[in-house]
């Protein structure tokens, strides 16, 4: 037995090396690597990845994980062995040629994704991402031969959000979605919202001082000088690389807050990363248990804190006297919160934001179970923003074609963001009992006691637990949307006055 | 023979792209990685260092470079085919747990030297030092068993200068010794040298400004934007990361010269690597065939173009001008090449250099040879800085414990420099006799007709010859110490009027 752990240690430590080079190789190619070496870089990255994918399906690891299942082991070990298996077998189960064509499929599909976009264009897309559903429909049969779930979204599903199933995630998904409809109809209804202007945010804010403040917010969340590191890049992204080596990028936008957002947002997975290294074991448990929970840590520090009151409490007259704004906190803190219905999934407020994911979930379920064509899928769209949302993309460019996901075969991806957005306000909602003075911390920009409670209710537990079983450790309850409409409707109602 | 030369080719490739994946990590940890991540990264670095030699030892590709051997190839595939061979057997030669004690001894050489340093205190470093002398001893050893040199000194730099020996070094370095010490004495008498003062190099040079300059000059040498970089690093240096992706970085210090002078230095190997990645093919012969013609790369553009009137008649107006200087070009020319003797190798000036080059080398060869025992350094050190320079080191921190090399084992690369110095005088001859105008170029900071002659003569050809061969395609004449004396005889005496 010792041999055989000693063999899946090796193992998962050069695994996770090379992971870490391979992120790397991505930082790099994102943030400095010049623009004419992306082919030296993707043969790099290939490599690499060919490296990761040897070793992940080596005969010995397998062995040694097998021989592991059969012992009586600790319950860390237990799980960790359990995990292992599970992730060997599925990468086993599918074939090399399926996973060469899928491989291809998506590359290709992805480069006619930004074709079809940058020309508005569905129908070029569209031969691309029927093959792509084709294939993904193939891959969850591949899967449930090993997992044997009850729906075959279940299988994609455990890709990335382990133990949720479309039993469990479609009440789930209705609840919010009536929950989210009536306090928007609310919204909708008061004087405020038919007043509503933004008059703060349409200023320009200059470019040196949004990243004094996007770094200065970066620090305080907890990031220390000597572990991260805070970039540009064309998108913002957080990346581990290592034990105390976390980085996220940003970007200066027309939006003025874009930056200060989007590192909030970061920080908050670099947060949980830098936790999950620390204890340096090198093992697949230094993980998030789901990309829901990986979420819920950045949905958290985004939302409820960076979008909180006590927050501005700090900011505000920081921001104020460096950008130069007239009007006060209250004007501030409600006109980064207005609500308005946006095309854009990404640009949306918090309250339409969940209605985007709804919409995505519900056709790409569809998309896998064959009771929605691809052909279709502009109209479907269209008609779902129309009831849920009440506005209509003009164009598919900002319709049917914005988001990069499915293009690349991720189905099951997109439910993971309301996920994380219910958890998180859980976990405020936990935070503000167990501590009922901490606005009293936030108010002096003091995060110290939420970075450890954080720390040492989720992070500190890596994979141990499936996501929904941590959050019901942490906070008492598993995944629920009541909370989280609850925190919308108080925070909300005081805004708008309903 | 087909299969053979795809084995080949596949070995090289996979081992040349993990080379710069690795050549990342480095890059990496010496610009931007936060710096607890040192851990970390020696894990990921040691890992990919493993994978490529797995690589370079795979049996596979020995046994497809002994079938090439015995093949009927063109020039180029033979000259391969010759040089794998030779770095595969040398690397089979050295038995693994030899390897791994030489690495071991050195990397705690390494440590032990920085605080030998530090506490100026050569007695912590010497035992260190024997015993990287014995391995080295023991490592020429098992070389020569397949070199077959004349001299164990040579099997050692046969890793650095492949075709160099002791038979052909010793007179070159004796002939420039006593060439030096010849044109110093010139120097020494005269009027100037008695009443020479550092005026000009005395002004602090604003941060921001110097750095506008070094990337002035990094671009004007011909490293585009598109596929090279210059960041900040501890120390200046330049790598490789992939095809249209070298990188060089710089640093800002006391001397307000530093970061231009470095600057140019290093551009002088990125333009090489630049030029040697270019046609893509991934091969062994994509390199430098010598570490001397390397640095000929970069000390040409140092000395020959940095250190010369025609390239102070473009930038002296222009520094003038950002740093406020007094005085003229000819002061600013004399001042920048000023002779004066100095205890530190790299503070040296063009013609004191070399002295502190031979100096070295005839050390470490004793050292090889049993004449010289490590205790006995400093003093011998000191003697022969008193003999060649006529000044003495008061403390070994500023005598034999300056340089890193030998705490890494690193014997018989000190004479490469002197060799490249030597090579890049005979270029910057060659040139200025094959375009005769080509001061009028320099002189409005156009370098292009320099750098496509260099791409040319000497990059485009790799690894294909031996340096000196290469050398004497290019110039007509293989190492001819007499040329880089009469270079600095003729630069000296217009300066000091001897």
């Amino acid at each position: 037995m010792k041999e055989d752990l000693e063999t899946i240690n090796k193992f998962q430590k050069e695994i996770i090396l090379l992971g870490q080079t391979s992120a790397l190789l991505d930082w790099d190619l994102q943030t400095y690597m010049p623009k004419q070496a992306a082919q030296s870089r993707a043969e790099q990255s290939a490599l690499v990845s060919s490296l990761i994918h040897e070793k992940m399906t080596n005969e010995t690891f397998f062995q040694a994980v097998k021989n592991l299942k059969k012992e009586k082991l600790d319950r860390k070990n237990e799980v960790l062995v359990k995990k292992i298996y599970k992730e060997l077998t599925k990468s086993r189960t599918l074939p090399k040629e399926f996973v060469e064509e899928l491989s291809k499929t998506t590359s290709l599909a992805f480069n006619t994704w930004l074709e079809a976009r940058e020309k508005d264009n569905f129908k070029i897309f569209q031969p691309h991402l029927e093959k792509v559903i084709a294939l993904k429909q193939k891959e969850a049969n591949y899967l449930n031969s090993f997992l044997q779930c009850k729906n075959s979204y279940d299988a994609l599903l455990d890709n990335y959000e382990e133990g949720m199933t479309v039993e469990k995630l479609k009440p789930l998904l209705e609840e919010l979605k009536q929950g989210l409809i009536k306090i928007l109809t609310k919204i909708k209804n008061s004087e405020h919202y038919k007043t509503q202007k933004e008059i703060l945010l349409k200023k320009k804010f200059p470019r040196e001082t949004q990243i004094e403040f996007a770094t200065d917010v970066f620090r305080r969340i907890g990031l220390p000088e000597n572990g991260s590191r805070i970039d540009f890049a064309e998108h913002p992204f957080e990346t581990r690389l290592g034990i105390n080596d976390v980085r996220i990028t940003t970007n200066i936008r027309d939006d003025p807050l874009f930056s200060f957002t989007s590192t909030i947002h970061e920080s908050g997975h670099a947060l949980y990363e830098l936790h999950l290294a620390e204890k340096s074991r090198y093992d697949f448990l230094e993980s998030s248990p789901s990309y829901g929970m990986h979420e819920s840590q950045s949905r958290f520090w985004e939302l409820m804190i960076g979008k909180s009151k006590p927050f501005w409490e700090f900011y505000f007259p920081l921001f104020s006297k460096k950008f130069n704004l007239k009007g006060n906190l209250d004007d501030w803190y409600n006109e980064i919160n207005m609500v308005k219905p946006s095309l854009i999934r990404i640009e949306s407020d918090e309250i339409h934001y969940c209605l985007h994911i709804i919409l995505r979930f519900e056709l790409e379920q569809g998309l896998l179970d064959g009771s929605i064509q691809v052909k279709d899928l502009p109209q479907l769209w269209n008609e779902k923003m129309k009831t849920y949302l009440n506005i209509v993309p003009k164009t598919d460019k900002e319709g049917v074609l914005q988001d990069v996901h499915w293009s690349g075969g991720s189905i099951g991806y997109f439910p993971t963001y309301a996920i994380g957005t219910v958890y998180a306000s859980q976990l405020y909602t936990a935070i503000k009992k167990i501590m009922p003075t901490i606005e009293k911390d936030i108010e002096k920009g003091d995060f110290s006691k939420i970075r450890e409670w954080l720390k040492n209710n989720l992070h500190v537990h890596g994979a141990l637990f499936l996501a929904d079983d941590l959050i019901k450790n942490a906070t008492g309850q598993g995944s629920n949307p009541k909370i989280f409409l609850k925190y919308l409707n108080d925070k909300y109602k005081e805004i708008y006055g309903f």
